[in-house]
């Protein structure tokens, strides 16, 4: 059977910087064009020439792609024509191969917002296709409020789109504007338009999240027929998001109908770099990457009920419907209360220990893990501290060093400048092989800020571990988060450190106790420990 | 027209603690489950009693509710009867007035999973159900990977819930347990469940979020013909969570045709609780809740675009497809004070401060507000350190002492016994008018344990305060929050401190530094501060 083809647009650096707090630079903008690009979606929407000083910076300098770039603007306004329309002008002097142009649709919104006649309206819209056309570029119209102008006036609605269509419009894009669309309508109209006379081929959908219905108001549209589909990376965009193209693109790819019905530039290698290409996007915008995303998310495979993750072990398609693998994601059954001794041998095995099913040692690696949780540690997340408890408990975990003391100081008061400042210093005693060594460090950072006592404390104890310190010279801290176990008066506070290194290797550690700088530090040794013995470090 | 009831079946208890990383205490669910039966779903699940030692706990304390309290379980094993089946037993020992049972429908987890034949499987489903009816009890039937086996072998599907249902369960509810099925198809098997002899009053539906697909997935059973729904408050979940009640619940009540058609126990005043629900939630887990949530989020009624912006102030509902207050959200118009000007002197008169519209200092508190914001702090729990910012800008805040400077030490090493121990001092210098006072105090508590920096900074800063003794001597510190508000290695903490005196009176403060004992420091004052001005200190 032939597939048909379904065309990828993205619109990440364009409607997806409208969500709070996101605004790309040109380099970013770049490096996510050719992630883009390498993923394989069909359109890059580059942003708003003429709008935005960034976005006609970002077009001068934008990088080759297969992809088709796209630049966005609006239809000419009233009273002016296309060619004397400067916002238009700027659009096009952009100079990419197509041009997508929102306009309206709604009644409402023409006569309300634009105060204007619904004639003017039509004409706008048929007059700027026209003449992007006559410009030689791939024309699109992107039809605001689409579904809801349906609703409240479905023959001009029709009447918009069908102008577009008729003046020359490659793609009539039917967008759900403020999210508030159900999938039952959105196929009903989107099966209307065509019957109306603009064929599916040329028909594309634009969702929003804001019922979370956003993938299936894009999967209603094309099964009525609708053949291109725009969507954000990581469902970035105005309000609650954008349709989600990280998740859209892993259903059109492998769930059926859409599997067998749908031909993508996506390929089978492309779609393993999705979760990879989620994560580089959450980096640049330095936020911590959502666990429970459908796909990508750390947790979008993690089997933490016991019947769950027993099942698993004996056949993963028990409850997975797709292999982790094929987007680039891996399973995890984590530790917790819930599981049981089959869970534990696969989760040791993960980490590369092997243990035979009935070892006494599993009982007590079980039990002191319930104790722990007791106490508030959390094993679900914290992989390498459960791996070292496990080691320890099986007789495998080298003694490296041991920590004799340490005496952390904070102190805040005036400078010279009347001003008051904080500093903290730390010193930490190791022993190593019999050696006693001393080291100090405060708590400023390059540019000269205090980073406060848990910062001090990392960095004198990572400063001269003497022979491993060349194991840990690349370990760096790259997430510390801290949560309070037990409220009131009696808080346990409970710190999770993410450590990275030059390997690319991630982990993480916990560490438990009232007084948070304890907590920091258990984590923290236990951090530098999962290193030297996985790297292979041996006691001295 | 009478429209048809609809039951809200809320899994947060139990299927929301699959979430990696979340395990409620007794106190936390008591808590949720006040707030679920006051939002007023119709069925609370409390958790698996027997499986796990705190879910056994919590149906012992069950607080009272309006809700029907129901305990989870499994039907019972084959080779047992239901009688005799302890797991079974300790799931009806709970007591609760309704017990929902997982079992098996697709024939491949019958095969694979449990080992015995099909004709066993029923067996044990008819035999469970048939058990709690004579128990006197409401019996439901959690029919696992329902869409799944309909696909694989739909006869043997259908004859597992049939057989539930004949056997007196109250529901039988189609879970799509790994999320994997497609709107489409659940449509089509919940019809097809209905056309085989179970009425649509009798059938739920329990979805999985694997696809982004949850709301869409249950929207489709309800319309198909299911009238009871499951899901947890935000979506908590394995994996990638569960259907969310918190989009779910107002999809329901404010979209149509489902506002139309269906009744469910949650008013409008109910609903207007939702987000503050959801925001508990989060605090309980001390997450940060998601800016892009539907409905709920802190961002779900921002408008960034400036063409939105400026229709928003024409007419709300150009880009609003509901109203923010009828789920307790509100509307963000970045760079428009106008709004905010009215809300904010709404709120100081909630501190007691009256302030006239067109006041100056009203923008120069929104300005102090807007900037403390972007820097991690949080005012929205924080009512006092609020209330003294607003009264610092009015200048009806004294000064009652200053803090020269503060030092405070950690230090771990071992004790005579060859334990390792941790104590904290912490020295305070304060200047009250024109005298100097110097207070030291340790970490330790009247058990002899560390309770780390803060709480010895707290004590030495409490103990001497001069003519002001006598009125901060009965605060008390009742909770101690922390948050990392910005992740990776630029941690920056923010600390929330809930106060207490002998008055019964409690207030919230709050303080932000990267380094935690300042952050902690901070909200110490400003809860000392807030106490001297209610109780009419004058400053010496």
């Amino acid at each position: 059977m032939t597939k048909e083809r379904l065309y990828l647009y993205d619109t990440t650096l364009r409607d997806g910087q409208q969500t709070q707090g996101v605004q790309f630079s040109t380099d970013e903008k770049k490096q996510i064009a050719l992630a883009l690009d390498d993923l394989g979606v069909d359109f890059i929407e580059g942003g708003w020439p003429g709008a935005n000083p960034t976005d006609s910076a970002f077009f001068d300098e934008r990088p080759e792609t297969r992809a088709t770039f796209t630049a966005f603007g609006m239809t000419k306004r009233a009273g002016i024509s296309a060619e004397n329309d400067d916002v238009l002008a700027a659009v096009l002097n952009a100079g990419t191969p197509s041009v997508c142009l929102v306009g309206k649709s709604h009644d409402f919104h023409v006569e309300k917002a634009l105060g204007i006649s619904l004639a003017e309206n039509t004409e706008n819209i048929a007059k700027s296709m026209a003449h992007i056309v006559a410009q030689g570029r791939e024309a699109m119209f992107d039809a605001e409020h689409f579904f809801d102008g349906y609703k409240s006036n479905p023959g001009y609605a029709i009447e918009a789109v069908k102008a577009a269509y008729d003046s020359g419009a490659r793609w009539v894009v039917l967008c759900d504007t403020n999210g508030g669309a159900m999938p039952a309508e959105v196929h009903a109209a989107t099966k209307a338009v065509i019957e109306a006379g603009i064929p599916g081929t040329h028909l594309g959908i634009h969702t929003h999240n804001d019922c979370e219905l956003a993938i299936a108001n894009s999967l209603a549209a094309i099964d009525a027929g609708a053949r291109q589909v725009q969507g954000t990376l990581n469902g970035l965009g105005e309000r609650c998001g954008n349709a989600n193209l990280t998740t859209l693109i892993p259903v059109l790819m492998l769930k059926e109908p859409y599997a067998s019905l749908y031909d993508t530039q996506v390929t089978k290698e492309g779609l393993k770099g999705l979760t990879r290409v989620s994560r580089m996007l959450d980096d640049i915008l330095n936020r911590i990457p959502e666990k429970q995303a459908a796909f990508v998310g750390a947790s979008a495979f993690a089997h933490k009920a016991g019947l769950h993750a027993s099942a698993i072990l004996k056949d993963p398609t028990t409850y997975e419907h797709v292999d982790p693998q094929s987007v680039g994601n891996e399973r995890i059954i984590p530790m917790s209360n819930q599981a049981g001794q089959s869970n534990l041998i696969k989760r040791l095995a993960d980490a590369g220990i092997s243990v035979e099913k009935g070892d006494p040692a599993l009982a007590r690696i079980l039990n002191r893990i319930k104790d722990k949780e007791a106490q508030g540690y959390s094993f679900d997340t914290a992989q390498a501290s459960f791996e070292l408890l496990a080691r320890e408990e099986l007789g495998s975990l080298p003694t490296f060093f041991e920590v004799k003391r340490y005496k952390v100081t904070v102190e805040r008061r005036k400078n010279k400048y009347n001003q008051m400042v904080s500093l903290s210093e730390a010193v930490v005693v190791v022993k190593i092989g019999g050696e006693k060594k001393l080291s100090v460090s405060e708590s400023m950072d390059e540019g000269g800020s205090d980073r406060g006592p848990v910062n001090a404390l990392s960095k004198a104890l990572g400063k001269d571990l003497g022979p491993y310190q060349a194991v840990i010279d690349d370990l760096k801290l790259v997430d510390f988060k801290v949560r309070i176990t037990q409220g009131g008066t009696e808080a346990v506070t409970r710190v999770i450190i993410d450590s990275e290194d030059s390997n690319g290797r991630r982990w993480s550690t916990v560490g438990v106790s009232p007084n948070i700088v304890d907590a920091s530090f258990e984590a923290l040794l236990d951090a530098i420990n999962w290193k030297l013995v996985h790297d292979g470090a041996t006691a001295v």
